[in-house]
């Protein structure tokens, strides 16, 4: 049985509210069960050097956990001075997914920074922030076209993420931050709403897993990832 | 005419809600118009060097804004590498006057860290910011004073802020952005409950300003400042 | 009584000897009792990019204390790799009051930079780094006037600094060390030479104050910036 | 056609030289091709303190590049000033997956920091740091075992890496440095020799890719770990 | 010709004040005509923890100008976060030189830390830093002897520095900052007051130099030294 | 006795193998007895603002140690998070170094940038950065020349380096690590392969040393320096 008593293939309730904040061009806030985080969207006429004069468009993201988003608090980041690793291989990997479900082509030599920060956490803090984050860049890119700055859709399809382990022997999805804690294997599955893959990221720890295992940890996320992708759509009227 | 239209004296309306994260031994989101400010309280067991062995408890203060609580997006302190000047000023101002509102020995030899976070901005987040805090670190006294590790109240009157300004040559109560922005002089009035004075901080930019214009302003703090405290007693049931 | 034997609204014995450096285009070593500071004002073409083309100048300043200008030495910040709270506090302070007196649109486009070393703290370090620091400047912009560069003088009237405070229960102007570490309120007062109030910053550690009170350390100050102001006229000739 | 003239399943000439570095309780030189790594292990007797007291043993792992290993030459990281986000991945991967695969009750209370060096770059460093790392640990614990520090084997069985893509519309295995720039999708297998899997991390960059190309990847890694394990057990003796 | 019309082997004027600091356990102002540092010494109890338990002393130094001690104001190294590596590489230079000058036996396990601030530079501060810095070393040391808490004296004989170098062709004893960065050939040479060498550093920048010119330089070092150790007797009373 | 059994003015076994790495313009592994340093050199279009626009070329040097090149494993300095002392005094000095035995002119208006990363250290690493830089810059330099791009040698004679002191009372050439770290005096000389001196740096740790030990030293520098030279010829083919 899981600590919150859901079933194995159960998600958590899952809620994007957006139009959060009234400065971003896009926002939302997400909440996988007492995972809680704030999505936001920037659009920017400047692109990185390595971009600059390809036409390609470019998608990046930021991460950041509020101090007290914890159990006990976590010291600030910017107050030690550095981001830490977590946060830097996160905030890498929420941007390098955001980007593969990106036609840079369509959108345009601009760049769109996406800041992931979590008010609350309570397990699954990188793929809430995956899922709100496409959700912040979807509306940004709306008033894009609503503008006519964008004339073909660069993001047709939603970029969504769930996470999945192996909690006590039996392979569950969407885990929490106790289950998190105890698995002894666990997941980080990205895909479009289509159900391609874009990123999967398994790991043991203390522990190590069979194809088999895989593969029925790849079954439950497409299934959690569909329940999310409707979500997504619904939230962002496409 | 103020751009909000606002009277002179208006106060925008404010909202404390408490209790809205779950790990946090306190917190509120305490709204002054569009200013949003998530603020905790953490207890810690631990207190600095220089108040180790003197029996008496410690309050400090962080304070951040997120990226795009602002008009266009701040740079992320944390990825810059550290706090600017203004985030230092005000989070020291935030420490000095909870401290100068709290009977330390009454609270005993422990630290209790205020964290306040800018989910939106428009003008006066240093003062939303102490009033909430306020909150917040009341809330986490109360737990300790409920589980009978605190026996006399440290807290018994309220630390509020407000600022005030001359805005246009008229003096103002509660500066939104627009207001602050433009006001010649503007100051921050932080009192306690009973009007008591813990800390002004009146400056101008670009002008100077005379004993009369101060105590004109004095006045409308005094104003703001006794309705904030009224809100904080209800939010903490005080 | 005061530990030094003073009058209440008596100023320590203050000097403020220019010229002190060959190579700064304004500069002076400002004691104030036992507080001594060495300030200089660097002229620069270059003004901050939010400044560029607007055709206004820019003052700013930066405060430093020598390791062992204090008791018991202080870690250098340079080694320590950045600078204090106190110090952003005190030298982005500094910068506001002497922009405050400067007449921006008569200076021109152009940077002046005032740096104030404490060679030696005794208290009211901050007081005496704006009394000397427009000292520094005033000689610089009168280089530039001399030199035709600049034609209307963008700084007619002195800005002068002056800490008062309450001490054993007495209001006193001019706290040194001892009095600043004991005072229960304390407040640093910004004037300009005509007794118009720049900047104050009033704030009780362990205690409150009411406005009674403030209004007659507002009288103390106002008669320690009147024989500043007399010293720094005397001091540049103005 | 891969650009080297490799089959699709052919790894690049692999070479693990021990022994290298005199000081270390473990080293190697690893090479993939032209890919070198130069990999230590040193022993520690202290460990982290979330270990202290827990009896277990830690294994941490640092990686760099020297700044010419690559074809333009790399900013060094020392100067300036921090790891970079993917060297900060990386090493936080190569750590996860040599704890995965060790015994950490049987090494006892002590910690073994791998150091992974890249002498020169031609894709696939981590995998080869990993692959390398994993022999310098193994031969500083045959130390330990060698002095009666250790009974029991903490670590019986391999841990390997290898690459996997999609490389021009096929799946190759061990891509070199042309190879990874133009993968539309490429991965990182991390297997005991035994061939369960420790970590998994497929990426996507602008394209994305099914569950059955997933699985002929997994194929291929299969094979090259297979043909890695046995260099390992030969490089240490096993 | 020199530029200052000086003698080939003439020094500039120097003056040693000493006192000058209020709170340091030595100080003093060392003036080599327009350079002057001031420098103080500081007792402690603790000594790092590579001396801890040897019963040996420890005596180090730190470095730093004054923004505008130069021609052109410098960037404040506190502001910038680092130590610039001409800073390090002079403070290592001024601690190394002064232990050589100590019995640490007789010392005992204290330390003693130098800091030397550049208040006016034209050229050879680290030389002057070098000969100061005793200076305030060794009215640390006496007030210590005075107090019985040292019994046998830890520095009999001065250490002190003085730069040479090749200028026009000539060979020149003190460098001012003209003839400093104009030589193709400088040195800095340190020796005790009898004589003795301690620390030669020669460098040729855009030239080389012979054994014969060495010898003519050194001969002029040992001239200027005796020149200065005299000063330093003097203002020690030593 | 020397530890090592070597005669006082005998050198290690020297080797120089070239052409290392097949990324860098020039690159080699130079061996000094158990001193391990890898050099490479890297040509640049761009130089420092301070030479652009001169015509002159730049030569400039980073230096690094891998954390297990030493007996205990150092900290990494990009994990630390900035160069130590000791890195930034040697990597200024092998530029220095390497800069005074160019010509500029002939270089013509770029940059070379050469990186000394120590593999293994045994004493003398200074040294073997600067012999074996001169070599990865000769060979860089050639290729330059060959591809017709410099027309006249900017390098004509070798920059060389050894390390002498006075180890149990006798004169010693090229220090290994145990004799380093007795040695009372110890000095590097920098020569030109013709045996003009390019810099020299004596420092005394915990002794003092007369003119006549320095020149013994120096009659020890110029016969190493001369052997060293030869080996760097046969190396480039000079």
């Amino acid at each position: 049985m899981r600590p919150s008593g859901r079933d194995l293939s159960e998600m958590r309730p899952v809620s994007i509210e957006t139009g959060v904040l009234k400065h971003a061009e896009g926002s939302c806030l997400v909440k996988m069960g007492d995972t809680h985080v704030l999505c936001t969207a920037t659009i920017e006429d400047r692109v990185p050097p390595f971009v600059k004069g390809t036409g390609l468009g470019w998608v990046t993201a930021e991460y950041g956990m509020l101090p007290r988003s914890t159990g006990s608090r976590m010291r600030r980041e910017a107050a030690v001075g550095k981001q830490g690793g977590r946060t830097v291989e996160i905030q890498r990997l929420i941007g390098r997914a955001l980007r593969a479900g990106t036609d840079r082509v369509a959108l345009g030599e601009r760049q769109i920074t996406v800041d992931c920060d979590v008010i609350q956490a309570d397990g699954g803090t990188r793929c809430a922030a995956i899922t709100g984050g496409w959700v912040a860049l979807r509306l940004a890119v709306g008033k894009l076209m609503a503008a006519g700055d964008i004339v073909s859709d660069p993001l047709p399809d939603p970029v969504t993420a769930v996470s999945c382990g192996i909690y006590a022997g039996q392979p569950v999805l969407d885990l929490d931050y106790p289950e998190d804690s105890a698995a002894g294997v666990d997941g980080n599955f990205i895909m479009t709403g289509a159900g391609r893959l874009i990123e999967v990221q398994m790991s043991a720890e203390g522990a190590t897993f069979s194809r088999d295992e895989m593969g029925t940890l790849l079954d439950l996320a497409a299934k959690g990832v569909g329940e999310l992708a409707a979500r997504q759509r619904e939230a962002t009227g496409a």
